[in-house]
Order: structure tokens, then C-alpha cells, then sequence
């Protein structure tokens, strides 16, 4: 099959093994993947990750190892943890198997992923997506996924400021996130043209160069830059929260000391539950203004050199 | 009066200017004061500080501007933080002038501290030392406060794993604070003669090069190092809680990515509330044996250099 392989560097393979669904396993025919910056990290060393890389899609189930062959020929979006689920498991028995120690990750970890025609996950990680919901949103779910474990995390109540740092992809799906919360939003980045695809009737949008002297209940890190960092630590209150979103390979030079001088509580956010996701993309939201670029697997390299170009926002692979 | 003053070098001055104690103000005269990492961190330039360093003491008022006499001859320690009280502040209202943004601190922001025969605090930031509690404990209650201060912060419950890591004088006054909550503790250090100060029937005792794959649901930052921070973080639980208590001048180099994967929660921890260090110190617990040497503050200068050495816990400075 067509794919992409990660080894030092990336290239394209035509005739890559496809893949053998285990027991309880199901095969998916791959519609449309999308590039996320885990992805580009990986290319740099994350996780010392060699296979195919990639963990957004949206496909078709074609085949089902196992009894349960209700998904059978549904189109499909799913949870990128493959878990234990041991019931003497303390992660998999709380719901939580994105944290089980014994997990394998889509295209992260010990796992092929989604930059390829097929892939194989459980049939439990999968969830349907409504007709109602295109390929070019479904693909989407995963990272909205993300965006919404912050309220799974942090209770965002009415009366708190919350301040999004970064207009990537990541940060106006969390902008999308928090608005689903009655408290007042504020977003700051630097790229104009990215700041205007966020809805403005629910934020009020700040450029990284005005002056904000204000500091805020809640801050949501989605740069993953020093900088960003260290702009989000500045701009969180005393006693106040700082959710970090991004993961990066490379180490920081940061200082901890506001942290411990204002008490702030650093949550760290990742992967979230994909139900949540599918609900919103339910509501007819539209993230297609953000896919800046389609590529054809056959020029999945290009995808990734346009993705890490400043003014993409998302690029999608498609089969 | 003789005092220690810091500018970017550290002195003994014999004849600095006795502080006059303003409206609602007491003028201490010190008793005994320590140094503490802070003050060691001051002198590399943390919080860009110009003046007389120190913020542990006891001490007795002899003077007090104002109508509330009620401590004038008593023996006091004291909250650090100067905050402004004014109703309308968002912090002071909620009893936390600790983090009151127009605040100065004794011996650390803009406020000459105890390295000196007097000081001055506002009459509300003293605390009376019952007589039962010598000077020599009497000094670490500002330190034993902070200490305390993670249990405002982190609820610990009996069936939680608490890693205290660090065998420093914090870590050592946090794990007493630790033994009054019902949680199985866990400490780790690299200094066997420090590790034997910790009372050994309510805690397990590791040394730091003991192979330890285990992860704690709570992990308390008690080094200040790069390495300390790392290796709290890789032994903290995904969706466990990572306290951090060390405060230094440096930017380190640190990869915050274990954190977002696990989704640990980062909990800054800084001063705490004097009641509830007097009401430990009550309970007749002896510190002396973390007092490593006592210096007469002409030999300030002395105590700072005995301070940085590895084999140090406590100096002292007396008058």
C-alpha cells in the first residue's frame, strides 16, 4: 500500500505492508489524514518514533477481526491509544486508557499511523461520524478531541477570564472548545490572517505585539515556543491556571520561579475523548476555512514541508 | 545597627541606619534569624534585590506605631508579605495578601529584612511564639509555614503515595508537614547524614542512586535543581499532581513534554500561613538537629559562605 516512513527522515513508499487486523481489531481504508505538529516534532526525534507516522483520519472500516461487526463498512473516526484495558489496570478501569503505562500509540508510538491507505485499531477506540459531518471536518475530531480535554480537566466557570496563546491549528480549535464555556475569551497571536478564522463574536482577539498588561484566571498555552511559554507564565494571575498543550522534542530554557512565586497550577492537557468532539462537529461547525492545502499521499513529504510553513494552518493527506 | 546589605556583593555594615516603623508598623528587634536557599539565590541576583536580605526570624517588639499595643514586648515571628489591605484588592480580601500585586517582601522585594538587628512589619503580620517553643525552632516557622503550604493547596488523602524529593532543609520541614496528613510517604535524597534527620517511622527512606521505577500520585519538588525537577516529573503518575517549593535565579534547561503526555498537574508553592506552623512547633517537635551552625551576624558574611556547603542544613545568624 501507499504510505509514508519515518526513519531518520521521511520519505514516501508505494508498496508498504498493509496492515493485519489482530483480534478485536478492525482494518480501516484511510479518506483523509491530517498533518498535526506532533507529527513535524516526531520528524525532528519525538519519541524516537520509526514506522508511519500520522494519527487524524477519517476512514471506512472494511474489515473486523471479532464478533462485534456493528462498524462494519461505516465511516469512522477514532481514539489514537491502543490501551491494555485489564480491568486490574488503574487507568483502563477509570476510563482512562489514554494514560494506561502498557499503551501503544497510533503513529507515535510503536504503532503505524495514518499516513498510509490502511491502518488497524481496536474496534473500541472508534466512534461513527454522522453523515451530517463531511470528511474535511471528521478529520478534525482528534485535535477537537484535544481541545476539549481542557474541560474535562479544568472547570471554566462564567465569571473567569481565559486567555488563548497561539493561532495555530490547535489554538482555534480551543478557542472553538472554550466557547462552549460562558466565560470571557481572549485570544493573542501573531499572524492577522490566522486571528480572523476565529469567531469574533465570542473573543476578544489581541496581537503578541499590543502592550496586555492584563493577567488572567485561565491561560491556555497552544505555541509550544519559549516564548509562548514564558508569555503565558506572564500573563497568568496569582493562584491562576496555565494549561500547556503543545508537546515539543526539544528541551526549553525556562524559568520556574513565577510559577512558585504566584502559585500558578500548570495543567498538562493532551489527548481527549472523542465523543465530544463528534457532538460539536454535530452542531454543523465548519473548520474547512482552516485546511490551507490538500496533499496526495504520493506527495505526503510536500504536505509536510507545507506544514511547517508559517502561514499554513492545517494540511490535510489524501488518498 | 549592624546589619548584612547586599549589593551585587555581600557586607557586614556595622553602623546601617536603624528602620523607623510607620503607622500600624512594629519595630523588632531580632532575636535570631536563618538563612534560607532564597537568601543564597539573592545573592546570585534573584529578584534583583538591593539591600539588607533575611525573612526568618524571631524577634521581640519593642516599639509599635499605632493603637494595637496588644504585642508590644512579645516575642513574634512573622508573615513576610507586606500587602496593601485594601478592601477592593482581589488577593488581601480573600486572606491572601501573600500575592497581593502591590506587596513587598522583608529581605526579598524592595523591604530590608532581618540580617539586622531590627526590622519593621506591619503589627498584623505578627504572630505571638507561645513560651514552650524555644528561638531556636521559634526561627523556622517561616520556612515550616511554607512548608504547610502545600497541604492549603493539594489535598492529600490516606491512600495516596507521597515522593518528597530533596533532602535540604525544605525538604525536611515538608516532610514533617507531610506526616500529618495519613498518606504513605516516600523520600528521596542523596546525602545519607541529612536522610537520617527525617523521623524514620512514618516515612521510607530512598537514596537517590536506588533504582526506583515506581511513580507516586504526588510528587513535591523540594531541590531546585534541573535534575531534581527531572527526576520528580519522571516519577510522578500520569494525572498526578507535581508540587514545586524551590525557587531559583536561573533559567534551566527542562522538557516540558513529560508533562503534557501525562497530563501532570504542576502546583506552584511558595510562603504559607504562620498559625499553622506555631500550632506544629506547639506540639514540642525539635528542630536543633537541622541547625548546623549559629554565626553572630558580624560573622554574617561567614554564614552565608558555611550556608552554600553541601554538608550545611541550617546556619543561623544571632545578635
Amino acid at each position: 500500500m501507499k504510505a509514508l516512513f519515518f526513519d531518520k527522515d521521511l520519505k514516501y513508499i508505494s508498496d508498504y505492508p498493509k496492515p493485519v487486523p489482530a483480534e478485536g481489531e478492525a482494518l480501516i481504508k484511510i479518506r483523509l489524514a491530517g498533518v498535526c505538529n506532533t507529527d513535524i516534532e516526531i520528524t525532528k526525534g519525538y519519541m524516537h518514533f520509526k514506522g508511519v507516522p500520522g494519527h487524524e483520519f477519517v476512514g471506512i472500516v472494511e474489515e473486523v477481526t471479532g464478533n462485534d461487526k456493528k462498524l462494519l463498512g461505516k465511516r469512522v473516526v477514532g481514539d489514537i491509544n491502543c490501551s491494555c484495558r485489564e480491568p486490574e489496570c488503574e487507568y483502563c478501569n477509570k476510563h482512562l486508557g489514554r494514560h494506561c503505562p502498557d499503551r501503544i500509540t497510533l503513529g507515535i508510538d510503536r504503532k503505524d499511523g495514518c499516513f498510509a491507505e490502511y491502518i488497524t485499531l481496536p474496534v473500541e477506540n472508534l466512534i461513527e461520524v454522522p453523515d451530517s459531518v463531511s470528511d474535511e471536518n471528521a478529520v478534525f475530531a482528534e485535535p477537537l478531541a484535544a481541545a476539549f480535554e481542557i474541560l474535562e480537566q479544568v472547570e471554566i466557570k462564567a465569571d473567569k477570564k481565559v486567555l488563548i496563546v497561539g493561532d495555530g491549528k490547535l489554538g482555534i480549535l480551543i478557542n472553538h472548545a472554550i466557547s462552549t464555556t460562558k466565560a470571557k475569551i481572549y485570544h493573542v497571536g501573531k499572524h492577522p490572517e490566522k486571528l480572523k478564522l476565529l469567531s469574533s463574536d465570542h473573543c476578544k482577539i489581541l496581537h503578541k505585539d499590543q502592550e496586555d498588561n492584563s493577567k488572567y484566571d485561565i491561560v491556555i498555552e497552544a505555541t509550544g515556543s519559549p516564548e509562548g511559554f514564558q508569555y503565558s507564565v506572564d500573563h497568568t494571575k496569582p493562584r491562576g491556571i496555565l494549561v500547556l498543550k503543545s508537546t515539543l522534542a526539544e528541551s526549553q530554557n525556562i524559568n520556574l520561579s513565577p510559577i512558585v512565586v504566584n502559585e500558578i497550577t500548570v495543567v498538562g492537557s493532551r489527548c481527549g475523548i472523542f465523543s465530544r468532539a463528534i457532538d460539536y462537529l454535530k452542531t454543523g461547525v465548519d473548520f474547512t476555512p482552516l485546511v490551507s492545502g490538500i496533499f496526495h499521499i504520493e506527495k505526503g513529504v510536500e504536505a509536510f514541508a507545507a506544514a511547517t510553513e508559517k502561514k499554513a494552518i492545517k494540511i490535510l493527506i489524501s488518498f
